[in-house]
């Protein structure tokens, strides 16, 4: 008995079928004497649709009225899903993101959550009703929509879960965990019972795709226990926790991005500052830049690389290119043929031949590297996006990650 | 230059090009120098494919997240149109009920407007923005959305001219004006230039579709100068204002409306009392009856019969069947083979052979009157549904309603 956010993702609650089933899901965590705070996405491709009728009206429609229309999905959801609850017999009750009190600041499409005022949840649960609330968005001070950008879904789950001092935050995906690598790329990848909040946060902001990784850094400030499981079967899932205890394997896991892009500002001057406005430029546009690369200065120039989410290209070369002189730059050039592959586990920082065997399981495989990013808890190579598949299994295999061979 | 409130229905905004196509519209009345609020309904079907989606989950879903779910259809609409205005160069925004301040009580489905808080809606006026507004919409006291119920756009329109004090408020559908018979049936039809509020009442509450009734009672409490005009053309309209002046043809249109039930209640106990327990037990479960028939008692007993909107039909039978006892009646029976077609006009009841010769048009096409019901200024008679067509014509050709004839 205690009190339970779930958070269910869009292929879950796709058609009416899927949301009995998750109805039913929802019903034996409450069945158990638990109070239930489900968070659930647009169902199936909605999200991707209502896009595709803004773009129909306007290549470039502004981020308030995108929030406006984008948050319609996840109301959908919950309202389909309270019907669900009621039709199997169970008081429920759907809130948006104004009515559980979800306050965020005013950056549309890419709000940060500032405070949530849970009366209404309180007062909801208090009456024995299961509370379905949307994901993905919130309100800001003007009472205006915004949405959290990519991954909102789990950022809200885990944000109740702390302003709400749950027990813990199952998240629901289609897969049964965390695993050693992409089980779609690595036959043998293992699923992982336990995995710390540092590592669960370098998976997933390098791509796991399991978790947002703002929804781990959530979890990690507020300590709240996380569970990823399936959505299909009953399977344990892997608990994402606080260290401690032994860590028997320095490498938890193989990962990689393909949403990248790389940029490269050029011919620099080599002087102090160019760096900040840069990225203070950048960073005004709400540009999230990842891994940057500065080469040694030549003659009086250096350049400059970094990169960003696919869907930030277009803006973040436009930026740079209204700001060549201010900068003093030449130029700005990118590509987008470029991925990230990522070795993560806690300790690394400790085993100093980790990151050579890492390189030379890609130099065998004749795989070039582009950048290297390396931090306490995992390295980073850039590398062509067409060599990820190969890169990947030769990494795991490298470091035996896998299952035992059958 | 003035303030005018412009309101458009869901098949003038079905497609990214109607949506344009009214963008201009609109865009054309601000660049006259007036402020403009417009009020949208949800695009196209959206609202049956909503509802779908409802009845795919349950037969009977709350009344509470149907809203939740049927609102989603209005805030598309609006969103949108903000970025095609935005797209063409002109400051917009959309409001959603909650943030234009559409106040009403709680109850879902059909719920009232109290007050309108247009304080939003005018610091985004006074900013030079085209206010985009959801129609059908509202927010209760605690936060919740509510729907208005059938033609709730118009309502919202109505009601926000009023408050706003706007000069006036023109509502945009797919027909010219308001006609003197449903020009689908009856060829020779005549557009209407003004009407009384009172004449547009009854035509809006007998179904002539083209008006809401509530918008119209509305609209006329607080003075609120109506234009019904084509979306698909700049044809002049019709003119709803007071009445006055001099009042030339008595008869002004014939109409007609489908969407009824008839339920009988059998053998009710002829002692007084009844018909208020029956009339309230509806008004309780927020039924709306029409025409109301009782039966010249017979031994002890009589027979009380009414009509309601197909759509409540199933509810009356039930909430009957379950208080038979307290109403001291025997069964209920009901029919949905039923239409009711009326003629109106101001000063009808001045023109005693208004009423026989409307009966007589019927009788000679053979059509067999079941109820009558008389106002100051509307006769309808219920006849069997598919008599209507014939009915209407008949009623039209004996008045000389039409054109001249070609």
């Amino acid at each position: 008995m205690g009190l339970i956010v779930q958070k269910y993702g869009g292929s879950s609650v796709a058609d009416a079928g899927c949301i009995m089933n998750v109805a039913k899901k929802i019903i034996r965590a409450y069945s158990k004497g638990n109070k239930v705070v489900v968070v659930l996405s647009a169902q199936g491709d909605t999200t991707d649709e209502l896009i595709a009728k803004a773009m129909e009206i306007s290549d470039r429609p502004s981020k308030r009225e995108l929030d406006m229309l984008m948050s319609t999905g996840e109301q959908i959801s919950i309202a389909l899903m309270a019907m669900a609850l009621e039709k199997l017999g169970y008081k429920a009750v759907s809130l948006i993101a104004g009515q559980a009190g979800i306050y965020t600041n005013a950056v549309h499409g890419s709000a940060l959550i500032k405070r949530i005022c849970a009366d209404r949840i309180f007062k909801e649960l208090d009456e024995g009703k299961i509370v379905i609330v949307a994901g993905f968005q919130g309100i800001d001070d003007h009472g205006d929509i915004t949405t959290l950008g990519r991954g909102g879904s789990d950022t809200t789950a885990v944000a109740l879960a702390a302003a709400l001092n749950a027990d813990h935050c199952e998240i629901y995906t289609d897969v049964d965990g965390v695993y050693t690598a992409d089980p779609r790329i690595v036959r043998n990848a293992r699923k992982l019972d336990e995995v710390t909040y540092d590592e669960m946060l370098e998976l997933a902001s390098l791509g796991a795709r399991v978790l947002h990784n703002r929804s781990v850094e959530l979890a990690n400030n507020y300590r709240v226990k996380l569970v990823v499981r399936s959505s299909k079967n009953n399977h344990k899932g892997t608990l994402v926790r606080e260290a401690g205890g032994m860590e028997k394997t320095v490498v938890k896991g193989v990962t990689y991005d393909t949403d990248i892009a790389r940029l490269s500002v050029i011919a620099v001057r080599d002087i102090p500052g160019v760096a900040y406005k840069l990225f203070k430029l950048l960073a005004d546009a709400n540009i999230n830049v990842d891994i940057i690369l500065q080469s040694i200065g030549r003659d009086d120039t250096k350049d400059i690389s970094f990169t960003v989410s696919r869907s930030q290209l277009s803006e973040s070369v436009e930026v740079i290119n209204r700001n060549l002189d201010y900068l003093g730059a030449k130029a700005v050039s990118f590509t987008r043929d470029i991925a990230k592959v990522s070795i993560v586990g806690a300790g690394m920082a400790a085993h100093p031949g980790v990151a050579a065997t890492m390189f030379g399981a890609l130099a065998d495989e004749g795989i070039n590297i582009h950048m290297i990013s390396t931090s306490e808890i995992k390295i980073s190579c850039l590398i062509s996006a067409d060599e990820v598949d190969k890169a990947v299994k030769a990494i795991h295999d490298r470091f035996n990650l896998g299952e035992a061979a059958s």
